[in-house]
């Protein structure tokens, strides 16, 4: 028995362009579309709404930006398609370039904040939903928040116009006991509101699928995932796999594994992701990736015991 | 809190040997039982005892047959010293030629076979005991097992001499919800007599670590991993995952880091294993991997797509 609720959100473009500085070639960025489309995933969210004046045209790609003209160009002719998302972070989105959604190909706002940011979250969800946007709320870091201070922005989240808040597994440091926990305290605050919860999980530990199961089980509807796990460091729950857990016969797997062998294949060639050693030490111990981006990009790269000994030292503070 | 009567058995050896026909240099070898002593695993698995009538020593590495004279200087002189555990077939082993315990390094024999092959097993296990070792069995394939069945031959095994009995995901199939059922109707045969619970997982759905824990969080105390996640297709849970998560401060992380960047990285340019989409083709599907590994090593290789449409259609069967 399935929950038709669900809906499954493919972030591959977004969360892979982390990567890449969102330098995906158009054609990639319409076969992730397709494929995913074709596969019976309920959104494609395809890059951010980033400020062109707190961000460089020339160093990032189109996807960091999504400009309508852009977005167009990369739903066109696509049948059946599923919607399109974008995500917008506090602070970084100029909210009043932002068409209407009835002059827009975008059906979802996806809204990315930390606890503290909740009160602005607020606000540009509420603006969004005005323009005739879905929205959501996606709650970063969630492994190191104050539960007080969750619950108070759970509550003012469902006073407002959003459609779904998440669960958001920045570190990829939660186990499934804490997902529980975590779902089950946004359901308290957002059901009676008829509010959904979402899931987003990183790999580091290897529980990004694991973790959005516990979600699933504990009454999560609004699911995200990328094709072969692709996505900063040690990347996301699997689509692939999340579509084959998944009993709704509208989801199709074979799209998923068709792109994967063309098109993933030789991208993870050039682009790094999956089950890297320093990540899953930033995961054990709770941290913002960012020691294990910078190791990896310089010649340590591979000493692990040293770069766990330092952060292990690092975080003996006072 | 930690709960002091789990064990963890690192099977590096004898699980990754399937790999490459256990042709691991010694050295190797002795690195592995170094590092896993050094991290506090209470059991290191180095091979199977398999019947030399049986197995060519031609086409095999020594850690497929485990002679007491090999064993004895894989582990000489070193300290702290993991108990040290080897495999043992269902008709693939010769029990005349293993000598009592009080003259050999092994402390503990595992009899892994098919809920079919419970009676033999423990046919094996007391006689293994009578000559002084402890004894597991670990039967496999259990996302096939009939459950009556498997409920007859855990009652049998909890009257045997058996120290503690395996749930093994050898198709990496299972779910949490499913590993919580087994490992709870392992329980309630085994705990009774003094038995202990194991648990197995392969990685086929990037689950074999998420099971182990679902599975400890249900009262499985002796724990199979391996280091860098090793093993054949998906490979294991991964040993440095599992010991960052147990709470016991005798686990220690470095030596397994260590190992990973000195041989393990170097060893994966050669040898395959990991997140491979065939092998999570035949996860899904609840098959042996025998389709994926074929697969492997053809010129089809990465032909996800034609491979999960030849499985689904070959399952149509009536």
């Amino acid at each position: 028995m399935y929950r038709p609720e669900i809906k499954v959100i493919d972030c591959t473009i977004r969360d892979g362009g982390l990567i890449n500085e969102h330098l995906f070639e158009d054609k990639f960025v319409r076969a992730v579309f397709q494929a995913a489309s074709l596969s019976g995933v309920d959104y494609v969210e395809l890059g951010y709404k980033a400020s062109k004046t707190a961000f460089s045209p020339e160093k990032y790609g189109k996807t960091k930006f999504s400009d309508e003209d852009f977005l167009k160009e990369m739903v066109e002719g696509i049948k059946p398609r599923a919607k399109l998302a974008t995500m917008v972070d506090i602070g970084r989105v100029e909210l009043d370039t932002i068409k209407p959604k009835k002059e827009s190909v975008v059906d979802m706002m996806r809204v990315a904040c930390y606890v503290k940011d909740i009160d602005k979250a607020i606000e540009h969800v509420n603006h969004l939903a005005a323009k005739g946007y879905e929205t959501t709320v996606n709650i970063m870091a969630i492994s190191t928040a104050m539960i007080p201070d969750l619950e108070e922005g759970l509550a003012q989240l469902a006073e407002s116009r959003v459609n779904a808040v998440y669960v958001v597994d920045s570190y990829g440091a939660l186990f499934s006991e804490q997902i529980h926990f975590l779902v089950n305290l946004y359901k308290k605050y957002l059901h009676p509101k008829g509010k959904e919860v979402g899931i987003h999980c990183h790999n580091n530990q290897q529980l990004g699928f694991a973790n959005t199961i516990e979600a699933i089980r504990k009454g999560a509807n609004y699911l995200d995932a990328t094709i072969f796990g692709i996505g900063r460091g040690p990347g996301n729950c699997p689509l692939e796999l999340l579509l084959a857990f998944l009993k709704n016969p509208k989801f199709k797997l074979e799209p998923v594994l068709e792109i994967i062998e063309k098109d993933f294949l030789p991208m993870r060639e050039t682009m790094e992701w999956g089950y890297i050693i320093p990540y899953m030490v930033t995961g054990i111990l709770n941290q913002h990736p960012r020691a294990a981006i910078a190791l990896r990009a310089g010649k340590d790269k591979d000493k692990y015991a040293q770069f766990y000994r330092s952060l292990v030292s690092d975080s003996e503070i006072s």
